[in-house]
């Protein structure tokens, strides 16, 4: 049970780039990341109108001196403080986060980034590569994955509970851009325009979501090839999607399905992923994340509540308030942070034995959503037909 | 509402072929038949072993004559009868329908059939060129169909409620041969056996009843072409598959999904229609049939019930109770036959007006069923590649 | 599993009283009566219009000269036919179900009737007498109890999983009357008018049905003393009830709550009962009838379904279409007069042990809900009070 | 939509009394309060054991010297300080909050408590006059009056979607305290000791809960009169209760049901308000709280979600997420403190405009769980009879 920070080390300097007045966004990372006490928020960049930035730093207890005009010297400063952050948090548009995320490691700050990292495999190779010889951490806000009962489904998929596994349903379709609601909405206006948001909408935007749930939950599966079909249904979007069908062949024979869609009326969010074995299945829904089916054959279905002292030890962890009390994805996003918090002081102190123990969606986690968007977007184009996963 | 028998020309004399001893299917076909006392049982050919048909028969209060030893003797002795038989119902193993449906119609008898109606297209063209020639019915037990909030999205659609439809999603996905039942359970044994199920298993034995339902739901949708994949978890039924996934574009550019299995662990039938349109969905799951979500874009879901008085006429048509009280699956093969009945009678009078006004799972929905099937397999064969739909 | 008649002495000859044109109960009772062609339609007086009754008998296939004027002459003419009915089921208004049922019995006739059986429970007393003394069946329809999950629901507790039986918490609150539907609606007219609806309306209207199913699933209870509140929300129904709630104090400790209500604004049915034990609880719904959720306290919630094989063979003797195929009321009613046939049929055959075996809510049951309404309308109107259960 | 500190005189310097180590209420009263950066957690004395608390103090960055041995001695010396504390959060067992409230207030600190406040409405009342006395806050934790959508109900009953209100349904019915667990957990025994408990076990400890969203939702209601029954399941816990029902009449004629239980086997939870009107009802669960429904007599049952634009500005002003995303009972706290935070600006500043505005569970709300407390405790012990509220 989560009561404290779990830091020996000190709290963790931090500070974040993008994330400023009005942003939603910036302010669950903000939550998450100052819940358990392991960060503490002294500097940032927060907005491209560095003015703007600066008062909305101060305005949440900053320094004037520590609130930075852009991300480059942000980085600059802080790297030559003693007392400069340690981490930074990314919550920009999806087209700056790969050369954000590469002048932060390179000046030795350990990133959280917003998904995707960037946009191409080479991109991420990159940062890969760059984050290992710089021995920095580089975490992403898969904040679904943070729910504790996905850790059961892996626990219980681990021990054979569910059998041999055959297909994994996947799916994340809300229906709140059904128009072209990104004519009025900035916010969302760059989502569909391929210069800011990359080469697809929902496959990045939503799919990758329950791909990477599928990833914790099933670390074995192995994409061998997969097909997607895409539709761009409100037509101003093209060629960029909103709706997307993916199946996947993993090696050994099982099979997966990801529905990505923004275009489902009426939809609040409808992620769900379901794992069938040869014996039993597990289902699980975001939006009532406290509770997890599970359903053998041939016995009555089950409902897993989180919070429970049936649960596997590693579901309880994280568990701040006892079963019974609904927790929201403030929680899941907590306990990502508080993960990323372990991972930079057992980095930062070489602890590679502690580092091993803690699982969270790391730069591996980043690189396979886009490589995953790429292999989709690769079909989709060549006109839904199949491709070899690369 | 109905409460008693709709025929003006009193009760259709009425055959079984098959459904003997045991059988649930024949059961369920003399309760939905007898229910509204629009046909009356009076012979049969109900067993393969003739003397145990004979005994069954008469359990039934049939006189012994008109017990027969197969349906070639039944359909001879009574179309040679002033009093004999007007309609047929046959519920044999698969392969046998085309013949016995032949066999029916061209001795001048009514048929309802279970589907598959037959396994190719062209087997299918020539039933129905011979039910035009003799102008016999041929229905189909395509049961789920007579559900009363099925006819309810039909008639919102037609009116404009969903606005242009984009994505119709179905399943049929039960768990209950999650293993290899059938070595053990002969009424299962044939299903996975192409000499007696035909070119496939899931794809016709569940997926073509939500096929079906988005055929009411959406008369004017037409497949321009589909792709299928389709897999044998239990490997003793290749190449019979146990689950499939079949993607179909329709002309307009709307999209179909179509998830078949019989291997979802733990799912009892997991039979669900979503139409998605640019405005608001509709989803109805038949394990809950007298509800139906109705979820606009923007507003609060709403949950419409069966028999309520907000309902489209058409949708109260069938009531035999009133809301709040559940119907089941009887009611809903008790509506097939009852319009099974009246398009008998209405054939039988010539009455091209009411016959028009009548809407069942006639020849051509058995067609379309039997024709999905062949483009489905033909598709997984070749690669699970995309093939124009013919 | 049901899928024929299991009467050896063959079809028992029955009429109705009651229940003639534009009767939904009417049409309720002849489809469940006649499901499994365990009784035969041959006689009726079905309508207090006697030319309209006897159109409407004719119109089921009946003989003119036994479309009978009134109950009287009903019962005079058929006992003395050497075919005459057997049995007569009553569908009348409250306020008459005594002197029919009397008459039927003193007739020799055995007897289904709608609830209540009558107003007092020294008539009750007096209609067990009669039925004692003529050897003649007395079932009352109290419909849901016939759905299968109330007996998995009797075996569980009866073997103890529950443990000790705590809290009985039922309800049938819903809410098509929140207005006075009565003033246009001479169907509801006489529930609301203590003439023909006697000393109550919601307790014995809805309130007797979660009652009865207590008294199914726990046979040994006995109410000690109760209190009971009612209101008049519309206030011309006064003084008779259209809200209630009746706490219960068992003998050995449990208690009960039972909430009766008509003006509950959306709720469709709203019948729920809950039992809860030292260990585990059960909960069923009416309108969702195929399910019934496990709750062992420490564990995970359990969903039963019917048909399914993990439940207690009682629970699957009345099976007629498998698991996850959902059962309606119909179905619950068929499976009532199934036992009311083998009932009859074991009465006259003098069986006693068949007898024994048989559980269906025979008069017992009928004069236990006329108790209870007595008991609560004695309580509530003493000023909401307790009294002694008599 | 709640993103930052709303107050505009800087943080309040704050301290907890209780909530030290290992205490999981201490954990959610600090992530609530420092949530939006209203308070700042300055000082405590979190434990009866001093040591233990000033080292856990000084675990979450506190001075040594602000730890304090007691909560005397905590309010003697930040009374002093011209930057002590301006608040004080008490997470204490029952019996003392009394006393600490009242020396709080005494000292001029504005206090947050856990419910009860005391344990009879005289003391209550003696607190109510200091506080007006001093001008000082006392905010109550009945948390679940945070959930955005009580605000939701509250509006729409305001402004008549509802009709004339009739009945009130309240449940906080879990099965955790099926056995006596309290043998086991010292967490557990101090509530069924009528010591540290007062007067009552579930009447107070969980039945208040609902009746608080009553409260807010109905502020017009006024009850006139009660009955209470109360259990004692596990008979080690009597003269205090683990089950209780209490049935309200309210001024005007409405109806109120309290079904306050903690053996209520398998219940995760069970807290449950349902508002039946002329016209609709509304019923909200607290285990999904981002749901309500919304039935309107006659029309398809609507589903309410927490975020969306359809809802009233007073049930969007605490979204801090966005509609689709599970927001849990850490927020519902965070609204609770968001609102305690404002109340003492505006206290401080003498803005009776701005505290007019306010809604929040303040000393009114703690003194009416007591009373009611009271009268449900005279009721059971006179042998569950109506009692005039007081």
């Amino acid at each position: 049970m989560i009561t404290s920070s779990p830091l020996r080390n000190g709290t963790i300097p931090w500070a974040m780039v993008g994330g400023g007045q009005g942003s939603q966004i910036g302010y669950i990372h903000r939550s998450a990341a100052l819940r358990d006490g392991n960060f503490q928020l002294v500097a940032g960049a927060f907005d491209i109108d560095a003015e703007r930035g600066r008062t909305f730093g101060q305005s949440l207890g900053l320094q004037a001196e520590r609130c930075y005009d852009n991300y480059q010297a942000l980085f600059n400063a802080e790297s030559q403080r003693a007392d400069g952050i340690r981490a930074v948090s990314i919550a920009t548009p999806n087209g700056t986060h790969f050369a954000i995320c590469k002048a932060a490691i390179e000046a030795g700050i350990h990133v959280v980034c917003e998904k995707p990292l960037c946009f191409t495999t080479a991109e991420a190779e990159e940062l890969l590569a760059l984050s290992k010889q710089h021995q920095r951490v580089v975490g992403v806000t898969y904040g679904y994955a943070g729910h504790q009962l996905i850790e059961q489904a892996r626990e219980m998929i681990a021990r054979g509970d569910l059998g041999d596994i055959r297909i994994v349903q996947m799916q994340f379709a809300h229906g709140f851009h059904n128009e072209a609601v990104e004519l009025a909405n900035p916010a969302t206006r760059w989502r569909v325009d391929p210069k800011f948001a990359g080469p697809s909408y929902v496959l990045g935007d939503v799919g990758t979501h329950p791909l990477y749930l599928s990833e914790v939950m099933l670390p074995e599966l192995k994409i061998q090839r997969l097909m997607c079909s895409r539709q761009s249904f409100v037509k101003s979007r093209a060629p960029l999607e909103d709706n997307a069908f993916t199946i996947m062949e993993y090696e050994g024979g099982a099979i997966g399905y990801v529905w990505s869609c923004a275009v489902n009326a009426g939809s609040m969010h409808g992620q769900k992923i379901r794992v069938i074995g040869s014996k039993a299945s597990l289902e699980w829904w975001d939006e009532r994340p406290n509770q997890m089916s599970y359903e053998i054959q041939g016995q009555p279905l089950q409902v897993l509540e989180r919070g429970m002292g049936y649960l596997h030890p590693a579901a309880l962890h994280d568990d701040r308030i006892g079963g019974g009390h609904p927790e929201g994805l403030f929680e899941a996003w907590s306990n990502l942070y508080y993960r990323f918090a372990l991972a930079m002081e057992a980095t930062d102190a070489g602890d590679a034995t502690a580092l091993a123990m803690l699982r969270y969606p790391d730069i591996h986690a980043g690189i396979e959503g886009v490589r995953w968007v790429e292999n989709c977007v690769r079909s989709a184009d060549a006109g839904a037909t199949w491709v070899d996963y690369v």
